[in-house]
């Protein structure tokens, strides 16, 4: 089981492409962990550390970061 | 059948983006056609008229565009 997180902040955009992505996925082999940054403001700091540099944003189990769109900086996120 | 185009234009970038979203994608539910943009220049064109602004990029069959990451601009491939 692949495992995915996929960082968003509830803007239209992040919505939108949440929910197009998860569309395509493959769920029987891909765990998809969806965390709203702007309801869970203590994981501004692990997104950061993984990489993450706007929402929406992808972490794969390989480390590697694919950033969607170009949405909100996560300096919007937290003020 | 959900049909999905995603463009690229060879770049180290796109190529590894291109490989992980195809990892995750449901590829039984999913057809995914892929343009690469730097070796059929003619679809570039096509490309902006579906709104891709930088590579890579996914169009949905709702007309919806992912940009991914922060890749090369179209005027980058056009040259």
């Amino acid at each position: 089981m692949k495992k995915v997180t996929f960082y968003h902040a509830g803007c239209p955009v992040c919505v939108s492409a949440e929910q197009e992505f998860l569309n395509l996925v493959d769920t029987t082999s891909v765990d998809v962990n969806i965390v709203h940054l702007g309801e869970q403001k203590d994981k501004i700091s692990t997104a950061e550390r993984a990489g993450v540099q706007s929402v929406p944003a992808l972490v794969l189990d390989n480390g590697h970061v694919l950033h969607i769109n170009h949405g909100a900086t996560l300096e919007e996120v937290r003020s």
